[in-house]
């Protein structure tokens, strides 16, 4: 007899190793839990949602490198915002930049989406190397655009000579991936960055996994690179928001104008999203996470995740086991289908790549116990 | 000085009148908080909230009459589920006609993208009257087809004769409304589902709002209506789930598969969503909702909002002011500028329709006391 709904409970995380969902902060799950019930897409009647999805964006601003680039101190504006009405403009500035999506899929569609807007070709290409996520395929065909794919290096990294060849002139958009979901590689965004401007095509940036680890990582790959001109990059990842916290930003807020739709019910004129109603939870969770851990929180983790990943490769290395190099705290390596499976049937949640080796991505609630728990099974006769 | 985000509150639902959104039923809110952290998103991986998900498309498929269009008592089969893998196939029928949404925005985006990828025709064109929620001008312009909207009749309901003659060779989808957002006016469907099935074109229902009234009000719009072919609906309106948990209906699977995309790094095959990751906190919410409220609750809240729309519009016409007599449990009225900036003044969250007129929705979250303070304030000499 299975448990009524109200029984029903999510298995433990323990054994999540493939997943880039994670456990909220706790932080960020009490603000959720308060917000479950407002409306962030209809701030003139939710206001307190409306604030702190601009403090959100706010410090999105700031991970992302945006506030520096555009001379916006996103923090302290937000610190010292005192309500909506009367301060929409000293905060508006930073606020118009971005705002809180469902996750990394609406925030690649809307940057494909806004490109196709501003495109000036009737047969809008998107280029961007086999390394992108499948929401940019989910985006060529709800957006009907093509999406122009090409092969990356033997390293996974988008090929920057391969990439120039497809920028043609129905190029409306490049892309770039910081911490591929496959191999958690990072492409070489400020030559690909020098590609668009010459071919003048904006850049796109993909960080919606990598965003909250890339500003300790020492890799050039955000608005401080001059032709990035809008970048994914989800709360609710890395940065321990609740789902559904997702973020787009975008360089020029003429980027986000291009998606706005007129609201005749609503008390505000126009709504950018690609949804209606949204998730208060995860605006407000967002905030929360990002207010409590950005940036020394975030760096110990990627610090943390970092020496794990380095230290689980060693170990399936030490096992006879081909291991991709980790970029970023995510390892893939060689297993046969039947360890594959024989460890899926012990409770593990792993997930393959397409080329087929497994995957693990090592996310907050990753640790040495719960990897050393898998390598033991590993190592198990079956 | 602003409250830190970690003091910030939500303000009270006390003086919502306008608003889709409600507070979530108790067991709808602790659903949602214990599966916070789950992603329906990736169902082998998260196996106890992609089997919620099942037994919510269940329960919406008898909410909207699919179960009996199709012949499947999803609530039996539902209940009697044991597991993913061993009863995909029987359960498998009623899940395969639906999936939990973001929300209307986004099932109504995806009914126009399933229409558009099976239309024969270059050019596809969606006919829907001028009632129609704003999220279809959003699908026509991320979807890049035609909205052909056709002028209601004087009481905001679909014209059939208009719509009919709207209706040609690119005609791709036809769209009812069963509860429109400014009038809560539901559209004459059956009328239009018979010119719709003459015309070869599919129907697709948008009761985002009325979904959970229509079943006790006695109108025919689910299902139920031969022609009717995908039905969006909101456990988060009117169903009392909390934020994200909108609902898409088919009554035939291809009209989902028609979405799917490849997910390559997942272990499941393909994803018919628009978002990737998905809020587990609204599929848990819905199921945990439905199965504790439906339909016996539902009827009671029908009836109790109901009556209580139908005083409230007796009482705004005992002083004097135009009312447009509710259909579903929504009062618009006349109200001049200043006064309804008066009482926006006082914390009366109050929108206005395109046409002007005020607006209150009679939520789960909307009493005779809260309507008798409104009035009080309406009474109050300015």
């Amino acid at each position: 007899m299975q448990p009524s709904v109200a029984e029903r409970r999510p298995q433990s995380f323990d054994r999540v190793l493939s997943s880039m969902c994670t456990k909220p902060h706790p932080a960020a799950r009490r603000a959720a839990e308060r917000f479950l019930a407002a409306n962030p897409g209809d701030p003139a009647t939710y206001e307190t949602i409306a604030e702190l999805e601009r403090e959100a964006v706010a410090s999105l601003a700031e991970v992302t490198g945006l506030a520096d680039a555009v001379g916006v101190d996103g923090d302290t504006e937000a610190r010292g915002n005192t309500g909506v009405s009367e301060n929409t403009e000293s905060h508006g500035d930073i606020a118009a930049h971005g705002y809180v999506t469902s996750g990394g899929s609406e925030s690649n569609i809307q940057a494909v989406r806004s490109a196709r807007e501003r495109a000036e070709t009737a047969d809008p290409v998107v280029v961007a190397p086999e390394s992108a996520h499948f929401s940019f395929h989910k985006a060529a065909s709800v957006l009907d655009v093509e999406l122009r794919t090409v092969p990356t290096d033997a390293d996974g990294r988008a090929d920057v000579d391969a990439v120039a060849a497809a920028v043609d002139e129905d190029a409306a958009l490049v892309v770039a991936v910081a911490g591929s979901t496959e191999y958690g590689r990072v492409d070489p965004i400020p030559a690909m960055a020098d590609l668009a401007v010459d071919a003048g095509v904006p850049l796109h940036v993909d960080a919606a996994w990598g965003g909250f680890h890339l500003p300790f990582s020492g890799h050039d790959w955000g608005f401080g690179v001059d032709g990035v001109e809008t970048v994914t990059i989800d709360p609710h990842k890395v940065g321990r928001a609740a789902v559904p916290a997702g973020g787009l930003l975008a360089r020029d807020p003429v980027a986000l104008d291009a998606l706005a739709v007129d609201t005749p019910y609503l008390e505000t004129a126009s709504q950018a999203s690609l949804t209606g109603t949204r998730s208060g939870a995860g605006v407000a969770s967002a905030a929360a996470a990002m207010d409590e851990l950005w940036p020394d929180d975030y760096r110990a983790e990627y610090e943390r995740a970092s020496e794990l990943a380095a230290w689980f490769a060693e170990e399936l290395r030490s096992r006879g086991l081909d291991v991709v190099d980790p970029e970023l705290p995510l390892v893939a390596f060689d297993l046969s289908r039947a360890t594959f499976e024989a460890v899926r049937e012990r409770g593990w949640r792993l997930s393959r790549t397409g080329a087929g080796e497994a995957r693990v991505v090592v996310m907050p609630h990753v640790t040495r116990g719960s990897l050393s728990a898998f390598l033991d099974d590993l190592d198990a006769p079956r």
